[in-house]
């Protein structure tokens, strides 16, 4: 059995992890840590102070799904109590990885920190930086629903970054080519094109293009509830176990 | 047998439609039209007059495949002989048509001018003309090989256009969206977007994309090779026979 | 105002639609109809006995998302009382149907009958039915979560019937075709072939593919959420007050 | 340069072959191997004898794109002088293979066989591969040309052996799911699903689709001409100078 305690219980991704953890046979929930006590959560094991809720609980792994701000000072405590972290939060700087790598180093402890927890997604952008060595024309289509903001997503980015690693950056398109409407050929990353789509009843999804003479091929990753999450989560609650350093995204856990 | 003379034969539609016609059991081909004669054509009965075509042929149907400069003269010709044209050419002005829509009623023959031939395109656009009472929000993805030098492409365009008669004009996506990169969201009329992906490859593809709550409505069109136009004609040439109108638009033939 | 009243306001349609009637501005809710009272619903006006329901309410609209053996006895209770039905399920015999239409004429009222509420779906049937006479040669892929029992599903069915109503029966693909794996060519309807993928995943998804000399139309239709259903229902709410017949299908309320 | 002679010039791959050589800067053609003379050569040094071939030009790569009953001879010959095989035919046992395989290491020379030259089918195969890993729920949609006499077709089955080597067996869908109509399910290979679509229209398709918990994963290749296969063809010709192996697929030079 592996034990786990959890941060953030009550957030969207947090729920749906206390559910994976409940309903995994080798996966034991020995505490939560919360801003506050909650009927909501009377049933369980809640704790305000995370230093309590290591010292009482004595987790293996600690699941941390809660806000860029609280996760650096989360992950060094876990750390210091011997308690393998496994974080679900973007906003890490260089230097607190760097911070973090050192600590996991010194004691030998494993760390996964991952901005994105969907395996799917994860695979489509490893594989596309994959076909860029060998199909250097591409262009990413993501699309979701029309209450988001930014455009384009940040997989989007994402995915085009890797893919630069290995495409020779270069133009695109009829050299002649003419945009009669502005922006008809979308938004340009060192001449890869990306389009954002925003319509209502769309989730999160996102094709990446590889054109070649006489052929095309297709990456895509239909993301529909939050619960494409949950096997990364998992995933890394096994491995953060078989590891004894820090390791920054889930592609590092993928071969 | 419908008795049909054929001009520009040697284009790349018109090498499709020759052989269209002898490969059809009740079509008869009777004469061409051609600005000289070639060997390539040598088994076949050419004229580099259109009156002597007329007069010594006598084709029920007239089968324009030439230019848009030449079209609206052998157009008017061919009805001048009490031959019913199917044009394949763009460039009609208003007045043009109204010439011809006259010259038929006059005459009461039929004359079909489809600047677009594929049915599968035509059904297309109608289809999204319909689906836009309906759904109001929509984007429209067009892919071309990356020799075409034109973003958006002119079927993007006319279901843009058709899209519009329905749809009132209204910015879709979020009120707050933010662009990160310019051209992310396309190209925009009366709000619908439209995004132009040219890659090695591709042929001529189109979707369509209407979105609702907890859905989404997809028409897609995906054109591979020129012969794709074939049924069209043929469908033109049975129709202009039934008719005593100009008809501007395979749309106009399909119900 | 519209004066609503629904019928089964627990099931999950129902709770979708009391969402509905109170988010849109010109619907008012005036009643409920449930087997039983409960805490859930104590802030609505609920009833047990439809006929106090429309004595008392006085309902323009009835709209009933219960069981398909409560739904002809409700449907005819509303009639009696000069209330238009809006009536979602399945299960409604020819005679039933005959039934409704003879009583719809004799009170001059509107009533509607919907086994599929998204508009998005009948759209896509809709639009099959009219593809298939001018592209002849088609293949449906439906693709359903693992949870699923049965393949096909009923809309691929449906959508199949539609498309033979103007496809004249033949088998498609080549004559000597092989099937080297049973089950490869799918299963056959008069010729047509239907394909069932079934993943965990997956919601509600549906392609038809009409395949033409150098070109391929796809009508695609997904429905990710329960939600989708919601605008067919607003459409029937509006329609009812303007019929005076029993019209059995969303797709007859399209043009 | 490299110096480079063709076997099969005039069939379909030959003749891309040959385009493909001399629009290539750094490749020389220096010889043509066919059954007989032609006019359609006439401007090429063709020759009808191997050995000939082998001693007048002495290229240092063989290009064969002839049948499989020629190819073990002429893949033997070339060695047996020094130069390196590039063959893109089907059909070698496994008893070719090692001979091939003994003959390259006693002499030191690359040589690459490759069923399918074609680079984006190759890497699709290859990420459904690695996908199966982590996702063990697939099936597989194939789409052809109603001309083809197969179902499923060869890519399909080669897909599914690849995905089988890290799926457990299993059988998906729901437990008790029931076919209604015989086939809508598809064939079976160890519990993945394959689909065969067979349009007029369609080229060369294929889909694999693996599904997770609210996620699907798409890998998609289209051919749409045959030209998809040269820049195989033209990765070869230069990796089998770097070799000096015998290698069986091209999905073994990509990384």
């Amino acid at each position: 059995m592996i034990r786990i305690a959890l941060a953030g219980p009550r957030g969207k991704m947090g729920k749906e992890a206390l559910e994976l953890i409940q309903n995994t046979t080798d996966f034991e929930l020995v505490g939560l840590l919360d801003s506050r006590e909650t009927d909501a959560l009377q049933n369980y094991s809640v704790f305000t102070s995370i230093d309590e809720l290591f010292l009482q609980t004595k987790p293996d792994v600690f699941v941390d799904l809660t806000t860029p701000e609280l996760a650096m000072k989360h992950t060094m405590t876990a750390l210091h109590y011997g308690v393998r972290p496994v974080v679900g939060t973007t906003g890490f700087t260089e230097q607190d990885l760097k911070t973090l790598e050192k600590e996991c180093k010194e004691k030998t402890l494993g760390c996964i920190i991952a901005p994105n927890f969907s395996i799917g997604a994860i695979l489509m952008m490893k594989f596309a930086e994959q076909a860029a060595k060998y199909m250097g024309d591409v262009e990413i289509i993501e699309m979701h629903h029309n209450q988001k903001l930014d455009a384009p997503s940040g997989t989007a980015l994402k995915t085009a970054e890797l893919i630069g690693r290995h495409r020779p950056s270069h133009k695109q398109g009829h050299e002649d080519e003419q945009e009669l409407l502005t922006g008809a050929r979308g938004a340009d990353i060192d001449g890869i094109k990306l389009h954002s789509v925003r319509l209502p009843g769309l989730v999160a999804h996102q094709q990446v293009l590889f054109g070649g003479e006489g052929q095309l091929l297709t990456l895509r990753h239909d993301s529909f509830t939050r619960g494409s999450f949950m096997p990364g989560v998992a995933l890394s609650i096994r491995e953060v176990l078989k590891r004894d350093t820090c390791i920054y995204g889930l592609e590092n856990l993928i071969e």
